[in-house]
């Protein structure tokens, strides 16, 4: 994790978040090649789940939200953590996860040097952020706003809008990008699990016999969405949940479950969730007819009767999957005896920067003006760096280590001879000579962005 | 403005957040196609401010920040507006705008029945949103966190890291698009003053000497962003600010002040902000540094010295952007005698639809089949969306009316005869015949995406 971390942070992929302050509350910032990175990731996800299907629709809700809605979901009753005090070292930890906690006396234990660790009843806490909104004074309960745990709610309270203004038949999905927060007791692994999260959720709703089918494609849909970007087979497993495990809307008769697409990190002891992929069943609409008194029906024409759709539930975390991408796409290869080079080999659609422009000479006027002028135009149709601070081998060894597909060299023969770049492919470190006039094109291809 | 919120409601562009629950604190949803428009704003902004430009990078930073950033940037300070209480309808308002506040004892009076409205004394309200983050007792005071009134600090505390990982030379900029929320005492006006709500932000560093002339320059290549996209140079203005309106961070002799670009709604008695772009001098890179004890400088290598960079700093609402296209996109056209169209007039990269793929036979299987095979071919590149729900006339306007520049119409001649199509123009109104295997190139040229 260390090698990833300092990398993160050595090429502006991943900041602590108020560093200059020591830092806050396990909250990460991206840098200017992690923004680019998380973007990509988002936008590939909002391509395949809802440009490129004809039964997906997005949805963009607000964080702040009408308090009953945290109700109707449950998220006010069970959405808590038990907590248990350590009266030695007064530490707080969750009683559900005492085996893993970081407690000092803990360590010290395994230091050696044992001592008991005496611990209070455990008490209950909730796990949503709480706020107050509108101009009354802050300690009055009547105006208590959360930030929303999950993005969840937001696509379930707009179900009949969108269903009246989208036309959308059964089956059909909503989809939705954004932020959620919930106050984790334990945060850690780096970007893994924060405080701050970006979620990227699909309610898709059908009729509640083909809910078994549909839960099953989605699995596979979903799994194969981090295949087609790359992410590598070995690294990636499906898991049922234990009837134990499974969250109060998966719990029904009618549910069938849930399953996680999990990622083996090389930093965790075993595979970890990047995205849950549950059967619903009717429980949100259900409790949000209920709690607001509006119908959140749908007319099934072809049967002339009103249902409650079920829902299947693929929620991925945007952060998560940045994650396992960016570890997935780490290798340190040996170039020749002596001679490593760390590489990301990203996914063309998530390399942060898609192209570099190198200029074989940095002082050399025709070679700068037609490599500025290339990354000018290649610019207007994807990220392209230009740099010429330091030799090509260290050129190209930089945009190895960010994951750059193409360096593209101007060098003398460009301007003197042959009016042609260097190519120079990151994966083979094949270089090709390709005309000025083609090089937008040849990219394009390549790249398909 | 209710033909804009009926329309926005009608298509799915926005939707009242919580609407089932009777709607929360002025929050907006943006609903299937308002989730569209504005995620193309948000990347035109990023593709215009980052992508095509080689002097800026991007950033993405928590919302959730270390509280003393606040303390910093003034905000725990100066960031609060003067409330009163009306005695008589116990409505609160704001001081300095009791002129165009809409209490209801003013209301009475203005239908002729006066009444006086006695008010307290004016007390001073903060304008964050408030939280506490961590495993501890909620009312403990230590563990409070408030959510980011603006992206730009931010970048401000990220200035340090960017500056390593980038190799950046003054003048450059760090460009980030996230939510921020100020609880205002009087949100209104739809979507253009609410209290959740997303930032486009630029700081801009360079060297002091310099400031003046680049304030000037964003200004204006701000100001052309807005006109790039299709927007009315008459409903577009820059206003600079006077004297007691500028913020504290603007104040200072250094500053060359605030310029807003204003746009004229329809509904507002005068032009209101969409974006302001103005010199910060050097106050935030100078408090944080107090506040942190942390260099915040630049070595300038050319001068050998060691300088705080002023920044100009171009602070755009994508959510006011996003209303101000849509307002600006809206014609209501006699097409001929007695029969009128809405059309929205979005410009190519804006449309939240870029193609409608119309099949004039709903139930000819070879029409249907090559209709759906072209959505799903065009939907790898950009927003497709198939519709056979109605007559031709009607899906036509339905298309006009949400913005659509093209729909391609399959017919009986494309399946019996000459394999081609009809590509229908949204302004003009024409149809051209394409041939099938031509229409996706012939799309991405005139749309640009």
């Amino acid at each position: 994790m260390e090698e990833i971390v300092s990398l993160c942070k050595r090429r502006g992929f991943v900041f602590q978040s108020s560093e200059i302050y020591g830092g806050f509350a396990s909250c990460w910032d991206y840098g200017p090649l992690g923004a680019e990175l998380k973007r990509n990731v988002k936008n590939a996800w909002w391509r395949a789940v809802v440009q490129e299907r004809d039964d997906m629709v997005g949805l963009d809700s607000s964080i702040l939200m009408h308090p009953k809605i945290w109700e109707a979901s449950g998220h006010i009753a069970t959405f808590n953590d038990p907590l248990v005090d350590c009266k030695t070292c007064k530490s707080r930890f969750r009683a559900d996860h005492l085996d893993t906690t970081p407690c000092p006396q803990k360590s010290s234990k395994m230091a050696g040097q044992a001592e008991p660790c005496a611990l209070t009843e455990a008490r209950l806490f909730n796990l949503m952020f709480k706020t107050h909104v509108g101009p009354v004074d802050r300690d009055d309960d009547s105006n208590v706003a959360y930030l929303r745990p999950e993005t969840a709610q937001g696509i379930f309270v707009n179900f009949p809008n969108v269903l009246t203004t989208s036309r959308k038949k059964l089956p059909f999905g909503i989809a939705q990008i954004g932020k959620a927060f919930r106050n984790e007791i334990t945060p850690g692994n780096f970007t893994f699990r924060t405080r701050e999260f970006e979620q990227m959720e699909i309610e898709y709703f059908c009729r509640p016999e083909d809910a078994p089918r549909l839960h099953e494609e989605w699995i596979q849909a979903r799994y194969q969405w981090y295949l087609d970007l790359g992410m590598k087979r070995e690294n990636l497993s499906l898991r049922p949940h234990e009837k134990d495990e499974l969250a109060h809307y998966a719990q029904s008769a009618e549910s069938t479950g849930t399953t996680d697409i999990e990622y083996q990190f090389p930093f965790m002891d075993k595979p970890a969730e990047l995205e849950g992929i549950a059967n619903r069943a009717d429980f949100d609409l259900s409790q949000h007819a209920k709690f607001s008194g509006q119908k959140l029906t749908y007319f099934d024409q072809a049967n002339n009767e009103h249902i409650t759709p079920y829902v299947i539930e693929p929620s991925a975390g945007a952060d998560r999957a940045t994650l396992a991408f960016l570890v997935d796409a780490y290798h340190e290869e040996e170039v020749k005896e002596g001679d490593t080079r760390v590489v990301l080999k990203f996914h063309p659609q998530l390399a942060p920067v898609k192209v570099a422009i190198l200029p074989l000479a940095k002082n050399k006027a025709p070679i700068v003006e037609v490599a500025q002028r290339l990354r000018g135009d290649l610019a207007k149709k994807m990220v392209a760096q230009y740099d010429d601070t330091a030799g090509i081998g260290k050129l190209y060894r930089r945009q190895d280590e960010i994951g750059t597909p193409y360096c593209v060299t101007v060098d003398f023969d460009t301007v003197e001879k042959d009016n042609a770049v260097t190519v120079r492919d990151r994966d083979t470190m094949q270089q090709e000579r390709i005309a000025l006039d083609q090089v937008k094109n040849y990219l394009l291809d390549k790249l398909d962005v």
